[in-house]
């Protein structure tokens, strides 16, 4: 089977064939779709995107963070950019995106458009998530290292699958769906940095559902625009093998339940770190007692979290030595709030960071660390992470719960409490959560 | 300066520095932009677009062609998509693009909205088409052969500085527009032959109104969308070289003077030939009379418009020997409707098409032709056509009074009256004749 048609058959998957698993985690992806889109309700590019859904108005029937109910289309883009606003939601490392600020819009509000159940809308995004990781990794490395931005890219093709599967989109439609959006998927990282990242995740959620709802009036378009000549994968695939990777079929396994959950409010490059210092043989030493750390991670990484003097409360989230010396004295690194700019000339961590050495080890992969604590004592601490290997579902459970406490407050409480029973739900539930 | 400067500059500048000839021609190519729009208004794509566009409502400040008002983004795509349905529209060749269908459904949609005159609307469309043209040529054939549509990626880029004009963007807001292009703009080539390629023109469009409106809001983006690090020409330029290619100043040159308009309803690869064979040296010959014609050509369109047997009335548009027959029996070949199924089977020209041999030729370039008619009683006519050499206004003026004829009658002829007294019209008075 093509992998054009493996995408179209993965779309039409019937439920009772989706990996428990992953629906559960999907569940999860939800509230913490829904933490970040309320934490960054009030961010200046929000408030830009509604003025710009006000000043266009149209059918309200989707629902928008902070807002009102706009056309299904505009609320995917501006849900997704306003939940990327904190860049504190979920990734996955082999798709290498950000899942739930690309797909989630686009399902939520076809859903909401659709008068379909929560429960629906949970499983149009997994598929689409699957389908957008499988595209992922076959555009591989070479695709984000020359400068496009999976998120965006992939992301378009999963937000497309899911809104597609909600519109009830036949094998034909769907395939043009597919057709469509490889001629409108777009998004490139020189935005990073900008309001023009999180955009991108709206991007993804809105080229979504243009693709859906033109596939479903049987507006036709190429037949694979995935693999095709001159296709999405051709133009845009800088290391595309002859072979494509060989990945498990879904029903055996979907590579969704490798997704991956923010806990501290910095960058994801750091989060294998923080974790490695929270081990008990570390717990209660104040800084003063240590001489040095010596932290060995992926060389990637130094390019993108190692900043030895970070200049405001945003380069912080980007910096080993504030997050080894915040992680050691127990600061809350979960609440995004804490990151103030006041932080870089906290006395205690910029003497701290003195002792904080970064070093690249060819040993390690993108989510494993290893640090050395040495003590002013003599006494060597060894402790490392693997972010990899996966936290029981419980476990995760009550760290996102404590996540939600921490960016949103009572509220994330009462989301808690509502989307335990998400089998009562409809998707216009949620959408008066989300515009209330 | 740099060329992000030079575009802004570009975008900012002075009525009265515009060459006086390219407005005169912009506004040429708006009026055969309606003649492409209301011709193509009745094709399927553009029903179904309508009610895409109908479904999702909004405010109604710009016209759609056959139809209503909507917002100005979703105008934009309508029009776009609609007015490149017959594929009868204006072509850049160093640009490798069609201009209008990407720009002036931006540019008028945003005139629309913010009440500007008909005058207004060209100055915008023709600043927008001069930045396409640039970045076209900047990003080169190997863009273009790599399988990006320069109407819908370069096109992007002038319909945002055509809008962003329009809105009155400042000098930084508009730099923030061309970022959010960057990240925002797509199109491929793979499309061609489905309803993806005049779609790829409303993708243009409607990028181009969206980024206008986020930058005039503030929507911060990369300091160089262009060509900085990542952005969009290291990503999708194949061939940029280390240096641009040099460039006249636009103080000096508008490149859009040498903006193509189609006169037969055929591929543009055709267009040369056609001209050749209407020479007065061949008037008056019959089918009969002549033994053999010989058409030397550009190698490229060896690939593109020598259909030997075509077999729709589609396909007929892309054959050489069709077209000659056609032109040698004094055909109306500028009417889209005579281009037949029953035409692939007319005895006349099924004979004549064995008639026709086509040889590539490396010394002729893409605009240019060389025909040798050799009649039967042994007498050699060679004629020649390089479409390159500008055509007088008044000739294009009257060519093109006689396509608007042929393709929508009397409704052409309005329309030429119409636009003659462009300096008395808002671009309200054209919104209404286009959904008149």
């Amino acid at each position: 089977m093509s992998f054009i048609e493996q995408i179209i058959e993965l779309s039409q998957m019937q439920v009772n064939q989706i990996s428990p698993k992953a629906i559960k985690l999907a569940q999860y992806s939800l509230l913490d779709w829904l933490i970040c889109g309320f934490g960054g309700t009030n961010e200046p590019l929000a408030n830009k995107l509604r003025i710009f859904a006000k000043n266009e108005a149209g059918a309200e029937v989707a629902s928008i963070f902070g807002g009102f109910k706009a056309p299904a289309r505009m609320a995917a883009l501006v849900n997704g950019a306003t939940s990327h606003a904190l860049d504190y939601d979920d990734t996955h490392f082999g798709h290498i995106g950000h899942l739930s600020v690309a797909i989630y819009p686009a399902a939520l509000a076809v859903g909401e458009e659709c008068r379909k159940s929560a429960k629906e809308v949970v499983e149009a995004f997994v598929i689409g998530a699957e389908v957008a990781i499988r595209i992922g990794i076959n555009l591989g490395s070479g695709h984000y290292n020359h400068g496009y931005h999976q998120t965006a890219t992939s992301g378009a093709f999963g937000a497309t699958v899911a809104a597609g599967r909600l519109y009830g989109l036949t094998k034909q439609q769907m395939r043009n769906a597919i057709g469509l959006c490889s001629t409108r998927a777009s998004g490139l990282k020189s935005q990073f940095g900008t309001m023009g990242k999180p955009y991108n995740a709206g991007i993804s959620a809105i080229n979504g559902v243009e693709c859906a709802q033109l596939a479903a009036l049987d507006f036709i378009s190429s037949n694979d625009g995935l693999m095709g000549p001159h296709g999405f994968c051709a133009t845009h695939g800088f290391d595309l093998k002859s072979k494509l990777p060989a990945l498990p079929n879904p029903s055996q396994m979907f590579l969704f339940e490798d997704n991956k959950y923010k806990l501290h409010a910095c960058c994801h490059g750091l989060h294998a770190m923080i974790e490695a210092l929270k081990s008990n043989d570390l717990t209660g030493l104040t800084l003063d007692e240590i001489g040095s750390v010596l932290i060995f991670t992926h060389s990637k990484w130094l390019l993108v979290c190692d900043k030895k003097e970070p200049q405001s409360g945003l380069e912080t989230k980007f910096s080993y030595a504030w997050l080894a010396g915040m992680t050691l004295r127990a600061d809350d690194t979960g609440n995004d709030k804490n990151y103030t700019d006041g932080l870089t000339r906290d006395p205690q961590l910029v003497q701290f960071s003195n002792k904080v050495r970064v070093v690249a080890s060819h040993e390690l992969t993108d989510m494993q660390v290893k640090v050395t604590v040495t003590l002013k004592n003599g006494k060597e601490i060894h402790v490392a992470h693997d972010l990899s290997i996966p936290v029981p579902l419980e476990i995760l459970r009550e760290k996102l719960q404590k996540k939600a406490f921490s960016v949103i407050g009572d509220k994330g409480k009462q989301l808690w409490n509502s989307l335990e029973e998400i089998e009562d739900l409809s998707a216009m539930d949620i959408g008066q959560i989300i515009v209330s």
